[in-house]
């Protein structure tokens, strides 16, 4: 990061009329934004939120409270501007960019971004999610979107993501890499009961005992245990980072993407910035283990990128409080 | 409330595409302007911050970083835009509302509310903050300005306030209406150092033992323990409830408000949602006193109704889902 626009932007927050430090998260967020762009103030208002989808083979086993077919209808909400994701990107002025990196089903769209690797992982309850390359490739995806929208003007990224099952992958990633038990890291996603809640945990424990994974290997980790689009996400914060912009991280899945990405290339984890906590059980655990703290308790567990999304609103507010803010001078305020 | 305008919203939020209550306290804050208002899709549009600005007695003691003269000058700041609620409230697209309800100093401006009750507070540490009817008198100016501001249209409310000082009445407030000690309910406010904590405990404790409080007796805590500021934030609130309106409470210092009123008049409980936990220890005990839960967790400690506006997105944000999302049906989108 830019250590002398981290000191002129601390320079200007201490001179606005506040006690110094008292925007908290709001001046961490502003040395940030100076920090990862290299300006002082920022300029931050072209933002996207990019939805990874792709299908889960483990959903043969029962985890979810939704039919595997949803991933698809989804997909397509997202392109009619019809989902939580949509309303809540317009509220805060962002896009949204959806792309198939690996859905079961054949879509075609105007606006959909068409980039699939394979269509649905492999069953990790039996074996791998996909190869090792195939990983490689859905990383690569999420780089090249953020290569394209950051090439237009794009200067903050949210991760989103639509995948029905895709919090098993997520949680067998948290055991294997943050050191969790089954019991804490695997929860009610969508909203299963406390039989299928059991039934999951078993399924993670099979697919961690059937896929050998080496936990110094984030890669192998992603590659096993899978999630096509958890995949592009990886790719997606590693490009921001490589493109010196922001990504807000959303829940529970986008936090198993940015955990892979953190253990993969730890100097991404400075441009990366936490959300919301989401009620999957789990996800507190995981943001630590990435080092970041949740602006947002909503109680939210819906994915997409919603609460990533919601963020949005907090940065424009760093950026706006910086720019417009009196200095104790030009207000004639007295200081301590 | 009205329970049919909740079981409406209720019913729509159901039909939205996203697992049931998935939105969390979207979905909460949905329900919650449905029954306030009465209508199942509220409108929201028309939002104000009040800022109450009083002084404080207490001042001469040397419980803040600050020196008293800032209530007045800060007053000016909010009057020309400078201060971080205008930045932020005009972030959020709401009004901002200045209220001179007991500053120590002569003020005039074309936007001020000049409703000064008197010149700042007493000295707790050595009597009575105020009396009754001026406790009453100060409640009375809270009402009057939302009054006039529904009449004008404006469907929601925030509390802000300023006035050095007033952290050292809250945390009186709190412990002699939540039973909390002094070590739980008095904290840094703007910035103090260990040795002035220690102080400021102090005060606290003789203004406990100075003023005997009947902790059945909120208007009396509210006069003798004081804080006009938190009086007229009182009236704002029981205000909003008469009003059938939302009213959104900032930090320590207008929950302390948020406490007085719940005990005086348990019916405004349900018209107040909690926005941000403040960084001012005791806040998160003051909010469980009053059974309100906060949305955001941004380590704040400024005041002025900064954390209430933030929230202002969000009371957006649950608006428009009800109003934009696409339904199950529509979106053809396969339920559980």
């Amino acid at each position: 990061l830019d250590e002398e626009a981290i000191r002129a932007a601390q320079a200007r927050l201490d001179s606005l009329t506040k006690p110094p430090g008292s925007l908290g998260k709001l001046e961490a967020a502003a040395r940030q934004a100076a920090g990862v762009t290299g300006e002082a103030m920022p300029e931050l208002s072209r933002k996207a939120v990019i939805v990874m989808a792709g299908d889960h083979g483990v959903c043969e086993e029962g985890v979810s409270a939704f039919p595997p077919e949803v991933t698809a209808q989804m997909v397509l909400n997202f392109l009619h501007g019809g989902a939580a994701v949509n309303v809540l990107a317009r509220h805060a002025g962002a896009d949204v960019v959806c792309v198939d990196v690996g859905v079961n089903a054949d879509l075609s769209h105007p606006r959909l971004v068409a980039r699939k690797i394979r269509r649905g992982t492999g069953n990790i309850a039996r074996g791998p999610a996909m190869s090792r390359d195939e990983a490689i490739a859905a990383i690569r995806v999420g780089c090249d979107v953020v290569a394209e929208l950051a090439a237009a003007g794009t200067r903050v990224f949210a991760t989103g993501e639509m995948g029905i099952g895709n919090t098993t992958p997520s949680a067998a990633i948290l055991i294997a890499l943050g050191g969790l038990t089954p019991e804490q890291a695997v929860g009610r996603g969508t909203g299963i009961d406390d039989a299928r809640l059991l039934h999951k945990r078993g399924v993670v424990e099979r697919a961690l005992a059937v896929n050998a994974v080496d936990p110094r290997d984030p890669l192998d980790a992603l590659a096993k245990l899978g999630g096509l689009e958890i995949a592009g996400l990886v790719g997606v914060i590693l490009g921001a980072a490589a493109h010196r912009a922001l990504v807000v991280v959303d829940g529970f899945i986008s936090s198993a993407a940015a955990l892979v990405a953190s253990r993969l290339v730890p100097a991404c984890a400075p441009y990366m910035l936490a959300s919301h906590l989401s009620l999957e059980q789990g996800h507190g655990s995981m943001l630590e283990a990435i080092g970041l703290s949740p602006m947002i308790h909503m109680d939210m567990r819906l994915g997409e990128g919603t609460g990533a999304v919601l963020a949005f609103h907090f940065l424009d507010a760093a950026v706006r409080l910086m720019g417009e803010m009196a200095t104790f001078e030009s207000a004639g305020v007295s200081q301590q």
